[in-house]
């Protein structure tokens, strides 16, 4: 746990000190100044991460993290668990969305295998195997105190190691049937959220009909009331925060968590996709909360949750299009928006070096 | 006016008889159907437009029309008319927003005159200058009948000289100082508004302050009560769209309604940049109102009356980022986004090919 608890403590505020700087720079930009709304906003919010006033979104890189849920037994989900493992070699054959997304983006993909329930042998997976699939959260914890340490182990290492290769952007992605329904109880663990509230936390996921919806709304409300008590006990940071995922997380989601936290400490902007990965954030937030500050928000899914999960972490989606694939797919989606904040910043003439009269 | 006629004659609605065929395409991708959301409405839309299910956004061209505005006079503005030549220049040399965006999306960009006040002398700028500038059009007409037709015809004219370039997907951008009080105008006249209700069209352009924007509402107000009567004395269609173009219009909002027209003609997507850009469309689905269907609305500006003119055109925009430059540079930011769409059509594997199982 040391090592999760000194990468927290070693997450500070951006630097805001270079905000007048960036500002100005933005106000000579041959624009009115402010007319590029929120893609002025991004500039602003990526020199502050990178502490530079002139940050880049260069290398784009995308981690899938994939891992099961015991949960699925509980009939959450519309599709098997074995899709998880057949998304997986979809993703290294390169034939799943955030395959073509990232392609499109300029975006290296980085499977890894926190603990797919069966051994995956598709070439270039990373093999950070907690466990083969997290345990049925509605009969008792989803993992071992060892096992949610050891997860969100493994994402602070693997942020260290994308950042001493140079990356500058991070984007987060999931693969695991039964994860919106982890995810779900996540937020209303991090929401502190009654049992009879969270109903409005639980969607459709990969698309269940409404009778599989209630059963959803049922599970996670059992796996609430059974847990909530155990985890509010623990000391708030990140005692916490490993304890909501020790109770209803799963691998993936606690390796983003550490994902998340890895990057904020390198200084590495990380770009949100949907639910699940946003969970993960509310986890690193309960952990470190000026995490908050090294996060994009790609956009507002159609899972209900999600927005209250944004609210909760004040961010403002980029996109608000109904995704609810999952995957990374929204956040390589705004790869190319985030990037083009960098160029603005690098590229456009000032009024004086073009020429270009200023306000009347 | 015949060949404008001709024109709109020649606009049907798209091909909604696709629609199974690229749905049932989207459906075995691997992912749960309607998972990627407005990705996959674009997808569509693309395919309906340009008759294929196999929708292409390779070639992608913005067109910058730029044209000065008499009524600046007014001091409707919060930069000189001069800024209008000078960005056209910075246009011309890549300095501007637009091209950062635009070389960022792998688009090209054409600069035309349709109308600026003084001789362009920039090495690139395609002339089809009409007139130095629109009068003022508080005082009278902006431009004469003639005037009017001339550019709307020269913007088909370049639409289908575009599309035989072969040309995929188009993107509308202006310049034009003043050029927000003419779509403030013509929204007006559009939404057949109330003189004493305008004032929620009439946003603060490039950014004047509180008295100028009285000022600009006054100026408005008194354009629509002077040029209302006329121009619905005229018959629906063609004649009152002219007809309000030469009322309260501007030679590049008048060229970008033919270049809209001349788009769907040629069943070319058109993406449509903020304010001034749909209020061209708005004329342009006066003449021939099957047009919305051949539109995609970039995004949502800051300009308060955008969104009532995309209410009105039954548009959704993409993005809501508080943009209010103009010259396309919204459009052209959307591109990778519409692009991505074609790709997820034409990339993605099936659960078939990819061996994944399908629902439970």
């Amino acid at each position: 746990m040391k090592q999760i608890v000194n990468t927290c403590a070693a997450i500070q505020p951006v630097n805001a000190e270079l905000l007048p700087a960036i500002q100005r720079r933005l106000d000579v930009l041959t624009k009115p100044p402010g007319s590029l709304g929120r893609l002025e906003e991004i500039a602003i919010r990526l020199g502050l991460i990178q502490n530079t006033t002139a940050p880049h979104a260069v290398r784009k890189q995308v981690v899938i993290m994939a891992g099961d849920h015991g949960v699925t037994e509980e009939g959450v989900s519309a599709y098997p668990a074995a899709v998880t493992p057949q998304m997986v070699a979809n993703f290294c054959a390169g034939g799943a969305a955030i395959n073509v997304l990232a392609r499109h983006a300029g975006a290296e993909v980085l499977v890894v295998d926190m603990g797919v329930a069966v051994p995956i042998t598709s070439p270039g997976v990373l093999m950070r195997k907690v466990a083969p699939g997290a345990r049925n959260f509605c009969r008792g914890e989803a993992m071992s105190a060892e096992q949610a340490e050891q997860a969100v182990q493994h994402g602070l290492q693997l942020a260290h190691e994308l950042a001493a290769n140079g990356v500058d952007l991070l984007a987060g992605g999931e693969m695991g049937i039964g994860n919106t329904t982890s995810a779900a109880a996540l937020t209303a663990l991090a929401l502190n959220m009654d049992a009879d509230k969270l109903d409005i936390l639980v969607g459709r996921g990969t698309g269940v009909d409404d009778a599989a919806l209630r059963n959803k709304c049922r599970v996670v409300r059992t796996a609430v009331q059974r847990h909530s008590g155990a985890s509010s006990a623990e000391p708030r940071g990140v005692a916490r925060g490993l304890a909501w995922l020790r109770a209803v997380g799963g691998f993936e989601i606690a390796g983003l968590t550490g994902l998340i936290l890895g990057a904020a400490e390198k200084r590495i902007p990380f770009v949100l996709d949907g639910y699940i990965v946003t969970a993960a954030a509310l986890v690193a937030a309960e952990m470190a909360p000026s995490i908050r500050e090294y996060l994009l928000a790609a956009h507002c899914s159609a899972e209900p949750g999600h927005k209250l999960a944004l609210r909760q972490l004040e961010l403002k989606p980029l996109l608000d299009w109904d995704l609810r694939l999952g995957e990374g797919s929204g956040a390589a989606l705004v790869l190319p928006l985030v990037e083009a904040a960098t160029r603005i910043l690098a590229e456009m003439a000032t009024f004086e070096s073009a020429g270009v009269s200023g306000k009347i």
